[in-house]
C-alpha cells in the first residue's frame, strides 16, 4: 500500500512532492517530540477535496489555540494539489494536513500534506455500522471552557489518548468510542462527532464542552435544516443515546456511520441512515 | 546551536548517527501524526548518562501502557552511545529517547536518541528558582487509576497540553506550572515531579493519581531516607504547598528547582535547597 501513499512538504515557499517512505521530519521537530502541532483529515473524492475550506478554517482555529504560525490557505492548497497530482480518480482518499511548531520559537513551522487510500475497515464500517463503548474522559462538561491550556476545541497532534481509547474499545470487541464527561454527558468520539436523532430533531453536544467543532456534522446539520429537519446543540447523556431513534459517529472521511451497538446493547437507526447519507452526499 | 545537536536512529538492528538537520521520520509515522509514542529525557554529565537505567525502566513501562513494541535496552544503549560519541565532556546535555508506533501494526517501531546542550534557561532556573502557577487538569485525583485509556503514568509524545500549560504560565509571567486535580489536589508539573518539605518530611503526590513516577524524585527520596530524612507519598493540596517549608519541581535534567513564588505569593525554601541538591549530586 505504501506505493499508493503521497507526501508533499512545504519548503522555501513551495510545495515539494516527497516519496512517502522518505523521511521528512527532523528528530528535534516539536511535532514529533512533543505532539506540538495540529492536523486535519480531508476526504478526497474523484481526486478532489470538496470540503477543504471547512477543514482549513478549523486548522486556523486550532493553530490559533496553540499559538502556532499558520502558513496560510495558499500554502495548504498548494500542498494538497501537489499530493493529489496524478492520484487515481477512482480511489477514495484521505488527505491529512499536518502543521507543527518546527524546531521552536523563531523557526518556521513544519507543514505537510499526506495522502493515502481510505482504509478498507472504514469502508466496511460505513455499510455495516459500528459497535461503540462509552469511556470517561474524567473532566466535567463545563471545565474546559474556562481552561484554555487544555486545548479544548483544537485538533492537536497529541492523539495518544484518542488512539488508546480506540484500542481499549477494540480489546472490548467494539469498533469505536464515545467519550463522556465526568457527569456522564456525551462528548465526542476520538476521531468523530456524535450525532443522534430524537423527537424529530438531529442533536449534537455543545462545543462549549471542549469538543472539536465537527466540519461534517456542521455540513450535515445545514443540509438537514435546509430539508426541514430541525437540528439542535443538546447536552445529552448516555441514556439519551440509548433512547434515541438513531446514533451516528460522523467524520469527514468515514461519513456518518450508524451505531448498531452501544455498550453492548443492540440498537436500530429507525431507517434514518439513508436520509443522513443523502444529506451528506447532497 | 544546531551544530551541537546529535541524532542517532535505530535502523536494521543498528544505531546509526544522522546529522541533526537531516529528516529521520516519515510523514506517516504515527509518532508524528498521532503523538502515538513515548519518550524519556536523560541527563548527560561528563559525556555519561548516570541515571539511564531508571529512564529505560520507565520507558518500558510507558511503552507497555501504550501496547508499543520496545526495541530493548541493548538498542537504547547503542543509540545513546552513538549520540554521545565525541560529545564534549564539559557540555552538560539532555539526551531524549523517542519511541513511536512507526507506520502502525505489523511495522517496526521508530526509535531515536536526540542529544542537545541543556538550555541556558534551565541553568538559570537552577540558581534563581522559579515562579509557578497552579492550573487545573479538570480530572478527579482518583479517576485515572480506573481509566487506563487516559494513559496515566505513561510519558507519551502527546505533550501538547503540557506545552500549552507552560505557555499559559509564561503569559502570566510565571516560569512553570503545578497541575491540580478537580478537587485542587497537587498532581505534577508538565515536565516535572512536585516535591515539598513539611514537618521534617519530604512529600510527593501518590502515583495512583495518574501522574508520572518521577525517576529523579525516586532517587532523591532514596538518598534522603538513607540520610535520615523521612519521605512520604502524600495527597497534598495547593494550601499544603503554601504552608510547606519548601517546594521544588524535580526532573532529570533540571534537577530540583526551588519554587520562590506560588500563584503570585512569594515563598522561601527554609534553607533546604542546598541539602536537596547534595542528595541528588550524592
Amino acid at each position: 500500500m505504501i506505493e499508493q501513499r503521497r507526501v508533499a512538504v512545504w519548503r522555501d515557499g513551495a510545495a515539494v512532492p516527497v516519496p512517502a517512505d522518505q523521511p521528512v521530519v527532523t528528530a528535534f521537530d516539536l511535532g514529533l517530540a512533543r505532539g506540538d502541532g495540529v492536523f486535519e483529515s480531508v476526504a478526497v473524492l474523484g481526486r478532489r477535496t470538496p470540503h477543504l475550506d471547512a477543514h482549513l478554517a478549523r486548522l486556523v482555529r486550532s493553530a490559533d489555540l496553540l499559538g502556532l504560525a499558520d502558513p496560510g490557505a495558499t500554502a495548504w492548497r498548494a500542498l494538497v494539489a501537489t499530493a493529489l497530482a496524478g492520484w487515481p480518480t477512482d480511489v477514495e482518499g484521505v488527505c491529512r494536513l499536518v502543521l507543527t511548531r518546527g524546531l521552536g520559537e523563531g523557526t518556521p513551522p513544519t507543514a505537510l500534506a499526506l495522502l493515502a487510500p481510505v482504509p478498507a475497515e472504514t469502508v466496511r464500517q460505513r455499510t455495516e455500522g459500528i459497535a461503540v463503548v462509552t469511556l470517561g474522559l474524567g473532566v466535567p462538561a463545563d471545565f474546559r471552557a474556562g481552561a484554555p491550556w487544555l486545548l479544548g476545541g483544537a485538533k492537536t497532534l497529541s492523539y495518544a489518548v484518542n488512539m488508546a481509547a480506540q484500542r481499549h474499545a477494540h480489546a472490548l470487541g467494539a469498533d469505536d468510542v464515545v467519550l463522556t464527561s465526568l457527569e456522564g454527558r456525551v462528548l465526542e468520539g476520538p476521531t468523530s462527532t456524535v450525532v443522534w436523532a430524537a423527537a424529530g430533531t438531529l442533536h449534537t453536544p455543545p462545543v462549549e464542552t471542549g469538543i472539536l467543532a465537527g466540519t461534517t456534522q456542521a455540513r450535515l446539520f445545514a443540509a438537514a435544516r435546509a430539508a426541514g429537519w430541525p437540528t439542535a446543540s443538546t447536552p445529552g447523556t448516555v441514556e439519551d443515546l440509548h433512547a434515541a431513534d438513531a446514533v451516528w459517529l460522523v467524520s469527514g472521511v468515514r461519513g456518518a456511520v450508524a451505531v448498531h451497538t452501544l455498550d453492548g446493547v443492540r440498537r436500530g437507526d429507525a431507517g434514518l441512515s439513508p436520509r443522513v447519507g443523502e444529506l451528506l452526499a447532497g
